[in-house]
């Protein structure tokens, strides 16, 4: 099952999709489920069953293209992320990281939209490195503390792509990365929430990030340092994972620039071979088996 | 005028203070404002002055010890905290930070209690360096983006204390903080909002942490490396701050150890002369012409 979160006319919604395109409304088939992703998966187990009994054998009542979509859960009571955690991308930052212990940071639910909507590029007055971050999204459907790694796949309600976008010179202003991974709008995360009957093994996919169709990042998603069930049971010693929770796994590494491009000509490139968005660029991030997740690139117009 | 939000057998309430100990009670004189703060903030300037309006010359309702309290803000958009602000604790930590860019990272309402409720120490087995971080925090109440410093003040709806509590080994784990600030209830935000009129000058007062009633930080509000206007026009270059927002501003450096206190007996020190919580001790956050936010602290016996 794929299930989305949008805006019908400005009216909040979770949708079942039918086919690629087309998705049954929640709202109109099921009114008593609550009206956000993130209530669904509190319900428990009974709230995607529901969902699905309510969405099954239906003809699909609106298309993608019909309604805007938000981020696959809007307002996460946390998004965890991880840094480094591909061992490519670690080589090619040149930076070391424990390998003992995840390395995570949060970004908050305002700095990511979702597929299709534009996501914001700092005026360049304010920052030239806007780089993207093609990620596998965990979704936490279950809640729990002190979940050990056997167990831990069984809190997933589903996965989603998500692209961490990133300001790379205020990422390096001081130790903590702090707002360069917090710009309004910089991330986004979807299309969809894909539930792991349907995924299947997770480390079997690769991730993509395309920038104007051009493949720039990719890898295989066993090439984690850290695994999702690791990383699920790490936070669990500290923190109660809950429901609608999202873990963003790490980019993996970028790939060599093309024959003829050189680093000059896309600016201060910060991280070898990953270059800037730019307004009017579109960014993509498949995962096999997924979906893909798009979004044209936006000049943040807000004055200065 | 200072603000408290509350429960009552688990009814969520705003409340105005009438003294130091009894509240007027705006869901019963105020129906229609919004039951949370946040929402009271996001009202602009009507919010708090139509809170004003309604509980002044009243009688309080309720008293503090009637009900128990919520972190001032208990679903802020966005908890953005300084690390190594005050000149005294970057020399204690010997840690390095930019002169030119503060050092922000970000805590989850999870990890944030009221005043009074307890905060929970981590299992022995987990961790043992609990440490307290007296700060003062500030909260957002008019919006805005691209702030210069001189208009930062206005958008202040108020100041608070928090109690940044850190599990070291786990901020020490990797480069970014991450988990080690966002244990499950390991920090607090209170008593009340203080609105700016009634606090007056921030950078006159003091903040001082003690651990069962012994003093164990202190540090004057105008140490601070970066200021409050600083970090607000800051973050609106890339972040649209939001009412309820919250900016805890840095710990202060501790005082010394008391004589024929040592190291050793407090466990593995982190940061020169911070002694670590246990369960059964209580910790104050003390700002001059604020107030003082007190927790318990309790072991947090989830089953491991």
């Amino acid at each position: 099952m794929r299930l989305v979160s949008y805006r019908d006319r400005g009216a909040p919604g979770v949708g079942v999709m039918a086919d690629d395109t087309g998705f049954v409304a929640l709202p109109k088939v099921a009114p008593d489920l609550p009206r956000g992703l993130r209530g669904i998966l509190e319900l428990g187990e009974a709230g995607l069953r529901r969902a699905r009994a309510a969405a099954e054998s239906r003809a699909p009542d609106l298309r993608l293209d019909q309604v805007s979509l938000d981020p696959v859960i809007p307002d996460p009571q946390a998004i965890w992320c991880l840094a480094l955690n591909f061992k490519r991308h670690i080589e090619e930052t040149r930076l070391s990281t424990s390998p003992d212990h995840p390395q995570i940071f949060l970004r908050i639910p305002a700095s990511q939209v979702g597929h299709n909507q534009p996501m914001l590029c700092p005026d360049p007055k304010i920052a030239r490195a806007y780089d993207y971050e093609g990620e596998l999204a965990v979704i936490i459907g279950r809640g729990g503390r002190h979940i050990p790694e056997r167990e831990a796949l069984s809190h997933v309600a589903g996965y989603s792509c998500y692209n961490e976008g990133s300001v790379r010179e205020f990422q390096a202003h001081n130790r903590q990365f702090g707002l360069g991974k917090n710009f309004e709008r910089s991330g986004s995360f979807g299309p969809w929430l894909m539930t792991p009957d349907e995924f299947g093994d997770p480390y079997a996919q690769t991730v993509t990030t395309r920038l104007n169709g051009v493949d720039r990042q990719r890898g295989a998603l066993d090439d984690m340092l850290f695994t999702i069930e690791k990383v699920i049971s790490y936070l669990s010693t500290g923190y109660a994972i809950r429901p609608g929770d999202v873990i963003s796994m790490g980019a993996p590494g970028a790939l060599p620039l093309r024959p003829g491009e050189t680093a000059e000509q896309f600016g201060p490139i910060k991280v070898a071979g990953v270059v800037h968005m730019k307004p009017g660029d579109v960014v993509s991030v498949e995962i096999t088996g997924l979906g893909t997740l798009v979004n044209p690139i936006v000049a943040d117009d807000t004055a200065i």
